[in-house]
């Protein structure tokens, strides 16, 4: 996209900023799940190579560099992130049982249930190994509260799945905790390498907190965005899940009896017709549940950028970061 | 038991020696698996109050005891031992489809396996919030070594299941990896704790290693052991999973072709009669499988004292340990 007519989005100038670091940070991740147990890195190379976004190593490197950091703590912390993230990952696919991941097959369809949890297992545990290694016991302590905090969220999640009582305060505790709070300490652990001021971890980790839930939100949309169909992404993983997100709790706070009774039977009683799918979409539009969420999206990407204007840093990287949160809405709405 | 008039057996003798931080430890344990997701605690207070034998938070209290460990890190970090343990337990479960965990039905049967796993990773993740709290990069170090060492344990043992032509060698490493790694880091902390010589660390993680090889032989010839049954415990649960054990590798090894064939069918094509288990137990005996097994035990319980004999510490739990070894192998044969 680069080189093309097209404008960069900001995302891929966030990128492009810390493309030298990132490259880094893949023969890291790729080194670092090495294991006599040819199993390991075979499966761990599937879900590695499958790509994904790299959003949040991304977030580490930017908040690192903005602050000057030099050497190579910084990279191989971004690695430790992006272990976190993909255990939880592997652990998800098998709690979802989901049978897709990355455009591809899920490691639990291809290797099973069992190989995807105690690889899940090692990359934690590879990535406490790692941050021992740099030896910052609170750059150790973001992460362990980090990780606890998303199983929380996950767990939580699993007691909200399937019922549309679920209140939009413990939607926003699920999605803090399953997806912002990895956000926010991949943000926080820039300053902290770089030993800035407890105001400046807290600023970034702010920037991360908000970000994330912004980031879930749309993508809490954009699974019942038909126009994502087109771009040849799979739409409907969640209502099939009977899933509690956001969108799905406002269309049926906001519907009539009858749409009410709708979501009751697929999402509470998971009874689901081949058509449910494009009424459920019907629904979500009719009853403002999509335009609601997008201004919640927008609420979260400002308090994002607001968290950056207290900020001393590269003015490059902190743009970079306010036009991501920006980005985030936008890709959606 | 201590009150009867039967002899007091070497397990006891160090439970009672250490009895005081034990309850220190169980409540410390109930204390720190709170959480606001009320999942969290009901589903570890299950596989908490279920019990066990509580071994490695064990180990970790009398080998700190033994070089004088005052104050309540110990506690902590024998909680944090538990804690790891109690989560690979979980994701095990899950792993194995296991309907019984301790005498009960297993988490996994009541819960199901999406709550194992995630609150598996609670667990996990709170033990390292614990361990940032006592804040020795050392204890991280182990103990971070040893969770990923188990990983690689458990996702060897994936690899053999239902391979009769498991060597020996593969087996070692796996029950290495899966079981003993967590013995030798549980005893290996105590002299980390109380500051002692890199030699008495190395000697304590030997004993745990080795404890941990003798324990695990002995589980895996009890699985066959037709007196435990009479004893209420459960048998056969490797036979029926197609475990890659000592003593079927033994007598696999050790058969004429009839029972070759018998291995073959029963542990690789997972294809079981109702009266299999005990011609399994036949041909265990038949080919010496239980006292080549017995040997073995015998042997890493001796090589576990000796480690001991190095060491300067409290010799009244040093004796203890040495006799926990010698209980371990007695306790099967």
């Amino acid at each position: 996209m680069q080189d093309g007519p097209e404008p960069i989005d900001a995302l891929q100038r966030l990128y492009d900023i810390v493309a030298d670091d990132m490259a880094a940070v893949n023969r890291e991740i790729v080194a670092r799940m090495s294991s006599d147990v040819p199993l390991i890195p075979e499966l761990a190379g599937h879900i590695v190579a499958a790509g994904g976004k790299r959003l949040r190593p991304l977030l580490t490197l930017a908040a690192s560099r903005m602050f000057g950091c030099e050497g190579t703590n910084h990279i191989e912390l971004a690695a430790c992130v992006e272990f976190i993230h993909t255990a939880t990952l592997l652990h998800d696919d098998v709690v979802d049982e989901s049978a897709l991941r990355r455009g591809g097959a899920s490691a639990n369809a291809l290797f099973g249930n069992s190989a995807s949890v105690l690889v899940g297992d090692f990359l934690f545990s590879r990535s406490f190994q790692l941050m021992v290694q740099i030896g910052s016991l609170e750059v150790l302590k973001i992460l362990s509260n980090a990780s606890a905090t998303i199983a929380e969220g996950e767990v939580l999640q699993l007691s909200t799945a399937n019922n549309p009582d679920t209140t939009i305060d413990e939607y926003y505790e699920v999605i803090r905790g399953k997806t912002a709070a990895l956000f926010a300490a991949a943000a926080r652990v820039g300053p902290v390498l770089a030993g800035r001021s407890e105001a400046d971890a807290d600023a970034l980790e702010a920037y991360g907190m908000n970000l994330g839930i912004t980031f879930q939100i749309v993508d809490d949309v954009l699974d019942y965005d038909a126009d994502q169909k087109a771009l040849g992404k799979s739409i409907g993983d969640d209502f099939r899940e009977g899933k509690a997100t956001l969108p799905v709790l406002l269309a049926f706070a906001r519907g009539d009896a009858d749409a009410k009774g709708f979501w009751r039977r697929t999402i509470e009683d998971q009874d689901q017709k081949p058509d449910d799918l494009e009424r459920a979409i019907s629904y979500l539009r009719e009853t403002d549940a999509i335009a609601i969420s997008a201004k919640a999206a927008r609420h979260f990407a400002n308090e994002a950028k607001e968290a950056l204007t207290s900020v001393r840093g590269d003015e490059s990287i902190s743009k970079a970061l306010a036009d991501v949160a920006d980005f985030c809405v936008e890709r959606a709405f």
